[in-house]
């Protein structure tokens, strides 16, 4: 018997990664897709995927905010994010109708959660946040390989967090709430405080700034969601040194309160850019099997 | 066949609430016990239970830190408390090996959310977020009625806020952290700030940034859990007026960014002093049956 093959896509803000596999964490065929309007993106994820084989499923790890809500109207849209011309986009059925399979939709950070937690540097955890930082900064809680949803999906990138001294003259640049963790520590927020790109800039006071309120957040959620682990990604993290600042001032913040376990393995690197695609395609394979 | 009762016992940093109920939300034998050293406030507990009808298992709600893994060797202790001569307290083997019976432990705010969920306010939500704001502040997420934990129970009282201006000058009581949430925004947080008890306190700005703080902590929430429900209890919510505050703070926090339900029926006061105890006497009754 022929082994099934599953579809999955990262829909990210920039660029929509796209890939077949069999949902063991191997890619058979796998592309990149600049990230441009509604219909020129989606027809070239369409025709990927029609050059390839036959997939069975397909799963989608997209930017937010989505609707995952089974019962509501906008039920598989990108509902209001403020990336001109993507609102109340209707990735799920669009791509459903125009390849004739079932999709499962995810936000990126769950499916690179999944990819984490089958494939990458999560596999031992039964319950880890993973986090992104970069164009946005967001999260996702999974517990037993599966993401969590309350309400709705997780928004950690517009907590409140002290906005460090050292800031004091950046008013943050959330469209929403100007200061919030996104607002002051996504790689646009660097940019625009610093006026420079976060890949250019080697101050180390940027860097610290960086990771005292990278660092604030993982205490937050370490007091909210009781995580075993954090894995974290996203462009921000390829900074060398970054997630080592991040664990001292993790360190400094908990200050003793509670017994974590040593830092190295309590906050640790995601595995690979691909893991929110790799999990688009698991979530698929066992869900839409 | 005579119905069967259960043991609930709300530990608490000032007093002890125990009873004896069915598990259905009504008491037939209650007290409160003045909290003073571990031997004399057990022996009370203790006492109370044996004048009372036999009881077939008992739930247990503690203050904090408690550790609630099976696996670990102070499984059923009240751990690291700063509470003076409580720290590594076996309350539950204590009391089981006194009164016979089999004890189940949680946190005070976990068995406040049974309680709620079963017979208080939040009888309909699939996933709430309880919390208590008095000598300290904690949290308790509850799914499906059952207490989530994580690698341990909930901390939501040490994340860190932003300082309002209004506050500069006080630098927070926490003994581990200074001003988190608990050591800017507790009960005797308040008092030490203005050096009056907050239940003597009228003057409007310090209720203002008593909200602020709350609904701060709440918006945080919302990001990181995203509940469909808060509900909110302990000695400082008395304050008239103060949870309408909190919920048009949280408006302006949120800021559109979410669509929330109406902020009266999303936050929502504690429906009884009593929840604890009655969620403790429920816990026992599902669990050691």
């Amino acid at each position: 018997m022929e082994e099934k093959l599953y579809g999955g896509v990262e829909a990210g803000g920039t660029k929509f990664i796209c890939a077949v596999g069999s949902g063991d964490g191997t890619i058979v065929s796998r592309t990149e897709i600049p990230t441009t309007d509604v219909g020129q993106t989606l027809q070239a994820v369409v025709d990927f995927f029609k050059q390839n084989s036959a997939i069975v499923s397909l799963g989608i790890g997209s930017f937010g905010p989505v609707d995952l809500n089974p019962s509501s109207p906008q039920f598989g849209f990108i509902t209001h994010t403020p990336k001109a011309g993507w609102a109340n986009t209707d990735i799920k059925g669009s791509l459903e109708k125009s390849l004739g399979v079932s999709a499962v939709l995810e936000t990126d950070v769950n499916c690179a959660g999944i990819g984490e937690k089958f494939f990458g540097a999560a596999q031992a955890a039964h319950n880890f946040v993973y986090i992104t930082v970069g164009t946005g900064i967001g999260g996702g809680l999974i517990i037993d390989g599966v993401p969590y949803h309350g309400a709705g999906h997780l928004e950690i990138g517009h907590m409140r967090i002290p906005h460090e001294p050292l800031g004091d003259g950046f008013s943050g640049i959330c469209s929403f709430h100007k200061d919030c963790l996104e607002g002051l520590a996504s790689g646009p927020a660097i940019e625009a405080r610093w006026g420079i790109k976060p890949q250019d800039i080697t101050a180390p006071e940027v860097w610290e700034l960086e990771a005292t309120y990278i660092a604030t957040a993982l205490n937050n959620l370490v007091m909210s969601v009781r995580p075993e682990l954090f894995v974290i990604g996203g462009g921000v993290m390829n900074r060398g040194g970054l997630i080592e600042a991040i664990r001292a001032k993790l360190q400094t913040s908990i200050n003793g309160y509670l017994d974590l376990p040593s830092l190295e393995s309590y906050v640790v690197p995601a595995s690979s850019p691909d893991n929110a695609v790799l999990g688009a395609i698991k979530l698929a394979a066992t869900t839409l099997a």
